[in-house]
């Protein structure tokens, strides 16, 4: 049996992502990575979640590991809208709220419940390619939108979305990450969020918004511009997302979605054939450990310590790129930016870092869905020690100044 | 915005299954019920879960709550071959095996990777019922096939393929579950196992055998007889799942699946953009737990106890259901099926079981992807007391001896 040509259609269209090849030559141990986009296992709170397993144990026994409800634990949706309203302003019940097992989940059921073949789905250039996967899985045609330094630039979406209609195509909706956001480490300003609003209003789109790194802010702003778009009046077209994962821990595979009762209806019908349901260790885990109200201490040091991280990256890069590329600053999360002054692809150049510097970053025109990008690259302060900060950053900008020539 | 206009056609097709919309009825706590299909939680061994997770916290910290790969923890997908090997005689590599959220999110994934719409999926008459959602939320063609004693009827399977292939859609798929299946309770004999092969081969279809109750067989019989279809020579065309579900604990949410590597590598895509990896605490407690082990001796615990539920069943069936229905003898797992001698209704019947017996069982037409089936029953012995089964199948009785007047 030819088994390749028992491949579904549109399973044919599948394909791993450039960034998930290049896993390979990043993760070498002798390399000092600023590829690896996980948040550092050091910050998880690993005795604290012990003592609570432990706790769990004595008090369920067995039921711990039985199977869960599709939509999730009742106790935790409550839990999740609570905090969804005290701290972010987004006041949502519990028929408008559906765990998942992680954001990539998350990410795949919206695709599957709203995308039609040639769906037209507007990102931000760069956009997580998490993301772009998901939406291409389901052949949408996905639309880059540019980025102004306030967010993304809403006279070019406006423009885009009429010339995709023209084309035939049906705009359907508008994936963002406004905090953060991987891979750039941009914020959006509040007028950017609110004037999202407005266009998908009038436009008729759905807007997707996923803030999965909202809660790992660092000092200095005002917490308030981070408010979700979901937040603000006039966003009932709006799906918002989040995750324990980069607050908690990535490998309880927790993660929620807030929207439309009907859409989240449906995403629970996904999830029902999907994988039935999330896992229970992790849902209880979580449960116990915001019912302690433990998260706000944790989540201040999970602040200083990625902050740390950025602060000393902003002053090696100072110190070796000045020159060669320019940065941003984030004002949180796990990743920065930068774009060559020259035209060199980054791409490329990966091979001979890890081969001749023995260091990894990940280069930026994969996150461009139109392809453009290619000067330009992510760095993740993350998973980086404080020295090899320094190091790695004199080390890229060495072969930088190479390519340069 | 109209919301329920947004939704992909694709999704529009989706629907809740019917016993999952009498979850609500059956599972009042004043209720016996038979109808609860999940291992009881009694059997799932928390001590030595609750050992091993504090194991892991000391030697992994942190790291035992990071991402895992896609494809699986790879020490635990080759425990998992090695135990195929030694205990199923499946001969298959790494490379032919991938670890997935549960058989809910592996029957997803298979459909998702080889079905395109139209395509004809055989299934046997009863058949499980998140398979058949599965396939269907694909556009599959669901044909059900009859059962004889030994299994699936093969007469009718080639007369079906053929008959299917004349009126234009494509035959892709056979799904069987051929040992102690959910719902029949029903296990097929050697020869019906290698005759399914031969079907395949000749009309070059895909087998996908779901292997989920396997291990949980009861004393008497000779385990070889229950070797995996996927055991036997020429068994290449056939995929293979399994989970750790039924012997260990559900709400860990670890399956595999085995199968043609090209098959393989597509599922590895799909859950690429699906889930990005399966909880690492659940696959890091499995490993240690196989490690260990400690699986056959507690295997054994789990046999004796489901074992001793269904000779209890058997008797009180004799003293309560004789002349009113027939029932069958499962060799394992959690299920019994039986046929009322009379051609009533068990959906209607349902209700009136709850409200005026205080019982629940699950009715078998559901279960029946042409619609047939209305006069049959499911009853799981999974989560009934000693006690509750004698009263339980009592009060059916009575219902049913009032339903035959």
């Amino acid at each position: 049996m030819l088994f390749d040509e028992m491949i579904a259609e549109d399973a044919k269209v599948m394909k791993s992502s450039l960034i998930r090849q290049l896993t390979g030559l990043v993760n070498r141990p002798d390399v000092i990575s600023f590829a690896t986009g996980s948040p550092n296992a050091e910050m998880f709170p690993y005795e604290q979640l012990a003592e609570i397993f432990n706790h769990l144990i004595a008090v369920e026994k067995g039921r711990l590991f039985q199977y869960s409800v599709t939509r999730g634990n009742a106790e935790l949706i409550e839990a999740v809208c609570e905090r969804n309203a005290c701290v972010h302003g987004i006041e949502a019940a519990a028929v408008e709220t559906i765990l998942v097992s992680g954001s990539q989940q998350g990410l795949d059921f919206v695709a599957r419940v709203l995308l039609d073949p040639g769906d037209a789905v507007f990102v931000e250039l760069p956009n997580y390619i998490g993301a772009t996967a998901s939406f291409e899985n389901f052949r949408a045609r996905m639309v880059g939108i540019r980025k102004t330094s306030a967010g993304m630039d809403l006279d070019d979406l406006r423009t885009k979305i009429r010339q995709v209609r023209l084309e035939g195509s049906p705009p359907k909706l508008i994936y963002v990450i406004p905090n953060f956001q991987n891979p750039s480490g941009h914020t959006w300003d509040v007028q950017t969020r609110k004037g999202l609003i407005e266009v998908a209003r009038e436009e008729n789109l759905l807007i997707f918004e996923d803030n999965a790194y909202g809660e790992v802010y660092f000092s200095g702003d005002d917490p308030d511009i981070l408010k979700p778009i979901k937040s603000y009046d006039g966003a009932e077209n709006a799906l918002y997302m989040s995750t324990f994962s980069k607050v908690l821990a990535p490998g309880l595979r927790v993660a929620w979605i807030v929207g439309p009762k009907e859409i989240i209806r449906r995403i629970e019908l996904a999830k029902e054939t999907g994988d039935l349901c999330t896992s229970t260790v992790g849902q209880k885990l979580i449960l116990e450990y915001l019912k302690r109200d433990w998260l706000d201490a944790h989540l201040a040091g999970v602040r200083a310590f990625y902050e740390m991280k950025c602060v000393l990256m902003q002053a090696a890069l100072e110190r070796h790129m000045s020159g060669l590329a320019k940065w941003n600053r984030p004002q949180g999360g796990l990743f920065l930016w930068a774009e060559l002054l020259e035209q060199i692809d980054t791409l490329p150049l990966l091979r001979q870092a890890v081969e001749e510097e023995k260091v990894a970053f990940i280069p930026g025109q994969p996150f461009f869905v139109d392809g453009s990008g290619a000067n330009t690259l992510r760095l993740s302060f993350s998973n980086v020690s404080d020295d090899n900060i320094e190091l790695g950053l004199e080390k890229i900008s060495r072969l930088m100044a190479r390519a340069a020539r």
